[in-house]
């Protein structure tokens, strides 16, 4: 197998466009299909601020390295790295080192901001409290929104203008799957490549929405990107492992069929989006934040735990 | 187990929703359900005549028993029962014989279309012309386009109003799934519990929709209907093969998620429906049904086997 740019030996055959790589040409490919990501949904502008979320796995700093080489065109954008120590212990010390180590390698600003600091506890004593207090709340259900609601805050804080996150093609192909089995008709709509511009929230953006899970591995292993590949202690069975790997079979029996699904979402959430309901944002009673409801869904699982979130920024 | 209805002893637990049933009120909640599905959709009117599509396997045969016993409440309905034969050696002979013998027990007028009168071939031997000509065409796309032609021009010659097909929640889950896997926005809008009135195209009805596919075969065999069980010799391994695995392990795990699934199909479709153009339907050059391009998908097929389809109705 010959490269198709420049003949040399391949390390990799993309299967689902038929596209054969040297070890540097697959390297630019993913970079190319990340800045062509940015274009079709115009996901930046030359002056943004922008922060990254980065957790130190493979996908995170990945969408750093590549952010960090692109903003290189772009002088009058300026780039942040934030990652949320949720406090878990054991699992995240090491993976904040590396994030840490790869910004100062890139000259990123890296900003680390801990549940503790935010929230009065971190995710280890909220979990063994939920467990206390008998409430229906999985790790993943608490670290989720609190980490979420984490990262809005400390972009706000900064002052950036954009949030780019890492989620990649087999995320995105999984939330709509995973939306579907759940009904959940609002979310399938709402979550988009880049969020809509709503005061208070950061608008988060996906540069790698396009990129498959297993290319951003390559890609990180090719680089020589050192990421935490130990998964979270308390990653367990979800509908959404459930979810990838049928997608990963149906993948393996129809190569791009991710892409597919993926287009899909877009092709009904554009349709639907335009003849929803605009929905009324309020703030937050006890954090400010924009809610629809009068307790925000962070808020609301604090005040479960008895716990209290960082007051209004204002 | 006590049955909810009347205490007596239960034969089915409905975990999705808790109910508890005896074998009589089993068959009665399988028939009231129906009889709300048709209604939530108005699939009928009180003087409808209405042809059943009868393969002869137990989701026709239950259909077609349910179908007459809700006649009886309406003398101005009419009800037929037709059945496509496909032409396969030493499989349909059987279910053809099995569906005569439920139709005239019913006293439900009988009629048997084969493939051989409408196309001048077997679907066997067309199977093996395509082999020979070296087509991609699998048997089960040959006789899918051809048996819903077959049963739209037999429906549309006795002059029926409705035509209702077997489909039940599994196989609306998995079209819905298979739809978004296949990247097919058109069909997934298009494909609908009553079909849009068009004229050349007998209106379909799927009553069985909101059944599960288990709880028609228990219904069936309470009733003791005897059904065809031998599986296709055609039938092989599909990507809605996987689909249906992949939803039975789901349903397995969060019962209910097939009803969701069908909920969230229909809330999709009727947001997108309102907002697609209106296909303008021409004439088939060959067969004179209504098409979307100037051959039909039938035609197109028949042709390339070089056979031809039954004249224009006129």
């Amino acid at each position: 197998m010959k490269c198709i740019r420049c003949g040399g030996e391949a390390v990799y055959r993309r299967v689902y466009s038929g596209e054969v790589y040297c070890a540097r040409h697959f390297v630019s490919s993913i970079e190319d299909k990340v800045r062509s990501t940015i274009r079709r949904y115009r996901m930046l502008d030359i002056d943004d601020r922008i922060a990254v979320g980065v957790s130190g796995g493979k996908d995170s700093l990945t969408l750093l390295r590549i952010l960090a080489k692109i903003e290189k065109s772009f002088p009058k954008a300026k780039l942040y790295a934030i990652t949320i120590d949720e406090g878990i212990e054991g699992y995240r010390s090491g993976s904040i080192e590396l994030a840490s180590r790869e910004a100062s390698r890139l000259g990123v600003e890296h900003i680390v901001v801990s549940f503790e600091e935010l929230y009065g506890s971190t995710l280890d004593s909220m979990v063994e409290e939920a467990g206390r207090r008998g409430l229906k709340l999985t790790p993943c259900s608490i670290c989720g929104v609190l980490r979420r609601k984490a990262l809005n805050y400390t972009a706000s804080r900064i002052g950036v203008d954009k949030l780019a996150t890492a989620h990649n093609l087999d995320d995105e192909a999984q939330t709509f799957i995973v939306n579907i089995l759940h009904g959940d008709l609002f979310r399938l709509v709402r979550t988009k490549p880049v969020t809509d511009y709503r005061k208070g929230f950061v608008q988060r953006i996906k540069p790698l929405r396009e990129i498959p899970e297993k290319e951003i591995a390559l890609y990180a292993y090719l680089e020589g990107i050192e990421f935490q590949s130990e998964p979270c202690p308390y990653r367990g069975v979800s509908l959404r492992s459930d979810v990838r790997m049928f997608l990963n079979i149906m993948e393996d029996k129809h190569p791009g069929i991710k892409f597919t699904v993926v287009r899909m979402w877009d092709s009904i959430r554009s349709v639907i989006e335009e003849n929803l309901p605009e929905v009324e944002l309020r703030r937050c009673r006890l954090c400010g934040d924009p809610s629809i409801s009068d307790i925000c869904s962070g808020c609301s699982i604090l005040v479960s735990l008895g716990l209290r979130s960082y007051q209004p920024l204002t």
